[in-house]
């Protein structure tokens, strides 16, 4: 691709020859003839000078440099068009010879691709283009879009439905039982969790994530929203468009949580938080039931963020303080001992 | 169902009429006629009245909403019948055509089902009733009870038993290796796991969970323990009856837990720490080894829970009391200088 | 197994015959006639003398006990020798007609073990000795080494490079895309992640364990290290050799740790910390970025572990700390009283 090619793609104005073949992406630091990188944050602006890439994309140029520049206003989305353009996504294709097992009643759109060791089961629908790769199992009456992506091992339980362009990574499990339980007689009696999961477009799911299904009514989760490995989402959890949870979250049942939400590695909701649009919760910090306004916080429970940072940078001074309020007790006495002496004439 | 077989079903006592039918459950905001709806918690209350529900399950009765109550000593339990009543779970079919693996060796119950890509290794026992979903790994010489439920990709190493009654939900690992080492020569030498898990009746494992088998001798969980998503049972663990571990519990090796313990989410017990039967750890809480008594308990590590939350609200005063510290300092200060001054006669 | 064999392989002295039968092991207060046990920390010596079993496994000699003592510099090491010899693994044997799916380019060497619905895509290539158990997808191109263990329903992405010796228990992904979006538009547009995920020789990787691919370049596990279930470890993660990773730990992007280091169990390592050889981070403790030399740390952000200790243990003193400067707060109100009165003539 030229250099000239992937500017008009990206909307962007370059400094130098539009016609420089380039044929990779890497880091900056890395990069090397026939690459294009790019610098998103001003601080690396100081190996542009030295860069041997063929083309960098920037947010402004810099004078000076001999490599080619190519302004564009989000470098970073620049950056992830180059690696679409330069490196295509292989589409396996199934060995011949293995087989899937299909009910006949499960209704496939064109070009669904599905490997061998797949399961899918009555009653299932599967949207076009979409693959299924070894080892899923697609429960009765599931709903997949257009274009969606399940990789190997992913279990979709019955009645759950997914939207277009989901991707679910490798060993989740979408719509496994709620964790509900009754105490009766001394024993957790089993509250059947007969509810579902409703994925909507757009949302890609990491590998290990569980997603339970609601105890009535559904687990969803909205539009754009995007799951790293390993969380955990509970039943009838609501969650609204383009959120982010990274690794390792846990969402408690029946959280209420709105649209461009960001939740941090190893942070947890308890049950029943509502949390608000905008939100931005800290890595490990944990909120405690309530409602969640718009902010930015951290600690647990959690607190807006400068109000926690202040208190957290006293922790490690708790030692100093102790010492303090005894040097001043010991002061005190001591100066009443003498007011007293005074008083006494002594 | 009319309501007067559930009320019969659940021993409750009926305010209205007994020949309603009922053909759903709902939330008590949500029901709407033919639905039965309960009430556990009296701040529900104020939604009795304008109920459209065609029955509500009370603790006690309220006077005067029209709408048709039924009694019971746990609502809560009533409604676990209810749902389990109105929505008998489907079983479903293996589709014709595929076919698992089950080792010539391996002995099965009565009305056993098993999957197409199932795998049952040699010497494998599967009780009568017992369903394995597609994908699942069942060990040499695995026992499984009665009446299990053995979810998709679930894995069962060799010699782990399971009691009657259990259910495994997808993706979860049973009798994966301990981790265990010992440094020689500056590498970490694997100490060979040659212990098993035994899971008692009536357990209930979320998905993703991964319970490993114990060095020598057994991993333990006890009858009636329910287990929630992506938690971890490390080597040698035993675990009681009835106890309630949440979602991304981890529990370290050696650990010995008594019975109706709760570990709520994300908490960590750290190895060989022994917690005593009715104990309950909060979420997030981690033990440091040593013995927990009866109690619950907060914080890491745990603290009885009143203290904990006594200590946590100061937290954030923190920088409160610093400053004052600080004040007192200055006045201490400023009253000696002045003492002095006085002393010295200016 | 007589003992003088033992003692010959594990080159140990023995304080008695070399001719008695072994024919198990177990722990110190099970052990008895026919069992060889061990004693690694000398507060169990103890048990020596009432100990039952046929050979004790020491650091020292202890006189007076009868029982069979076998001195070694590393008795843990010892043990695991002794599992070793007394338990040799057996290798399971797929059943025969079921099958697996290979695809024709993939190159399997000597003696590999492949189990029926295990599928192994295009290109692939398995190093002699290696086993394959059902349910494990390997991907395109995947290089795989010798003597391998893939557990059941292992997912292994395409490109990605396994060393010889590597164990990656039940439920692991390795490859699975890293977490990579920018927002543009509103939305989180995928980066996407081509780069490749490299596990170096002698590495054991837990049940349900994450191991994110590369956006460029590689995700490196080193030679010798242990990680346990449910482990996250995020996309361009350099870590070194023989280091531990224990349960539930996460790792973010672009960490850059060094070799021997030890990560306790829930820890957290936030994207871009570098981490220097020899680290201990202790359960629970949390990295924000930064570089961490070598030591031991807990707490969130990471601290020395003596000085987080020293913290730590007033946090519960935080009542009795702000009860206190209240009090010096009140005595100085009245002090300062007294005094003016006092100057006041009163």
């Amino acid at each position: 691709m030229k250099t000239g090619e992937f500017a008009e793609i990206v909307e962007g104005e370059l400094t130098g020859g539009a016609d420089v073949e380039i044929t990779g992406v890497a880091a900056i630091e890395d990069a090397g003839p026939g690459d294009i990188t790019f610098i998103a944050s001003p601080k690396f602006m100081k190996y542009l000078s030295a860069s041997r890439a063929s083309c960098v994309i920037v947010r402004e140029f810099a004078e000076g440099p001999s490599v080619t520049q190519l302004k564009v206003a989000n470098p970073y989305f620049a950056f992830a068009r180059a690696l679409e353009c330069l490196y295509p996504r292989t589409v396996d294709t199934p060995i011949d010879g293995g087989r899937a097992v299909v009910s006949e009643s499960a209704v496939l759109g064109d070009k669904v691709t599905v490997f061998p060791f797949a399961y899918i089961s009555d009653g299932a629908s599967i949207g076009a283009g979409t693959i299924i790769y070894p080892g899923a199992f697609i429960g009765r009456d599931v709903k997949i879009g257009r274009d969606c992506v399940i990789h190997a091992n992913v279990t979709i339980r019955e009645e759950c439905s997914l939207g277009d362009r989901v991707t679910a990574h490798a060993g989740s499990v979408i719509g496994s039982d709620g964790f509900g339980y009754v105490l009766e007689g001394g024993v957790h009696y089993k509250i059947p969790q007969i509810g579902k999961v409703v994925i909507e477009d757009d949302v890609e799911i990491g590998s290990n994530v569980s997603i339970d299904r609601a105890t009535i009514g559904e687990t969803r989760i909205g539009k754009g929203t995007k799951i790293d490995n390993l969380v955990q989402v509970a039943h009838n959890v609501k969650m609204g468009e383009h959120c982010i949870l990274v690794s390792q979250v846990g969402i408690s049942g029946s959280c209420d949580i709105g649209s461009h939400v960001t939740i941090a590695g190893q942070a947890g909701i308890a049950d029943h938080t509502t949390i608000d649009s905008d939100v931005i919760i800290g890595a490990r910090a944990a909120t405690m039931g309530g409602h969640v306004t718009k902010g930015f916080y951290l600690g647990a429970p959690v607190t807006p963020h400068r109000e926690f940072l202040r208190a957290q940078s006293l922790f490690l001074k708790l030692p100093d303080m102790n010492k303090k309020i005894k040097e001043l007790e010991d002061r005190l006495n001591k100066l009443q001992k003498e007011s007293k002496d005074d008083a006494s004439g002594n």
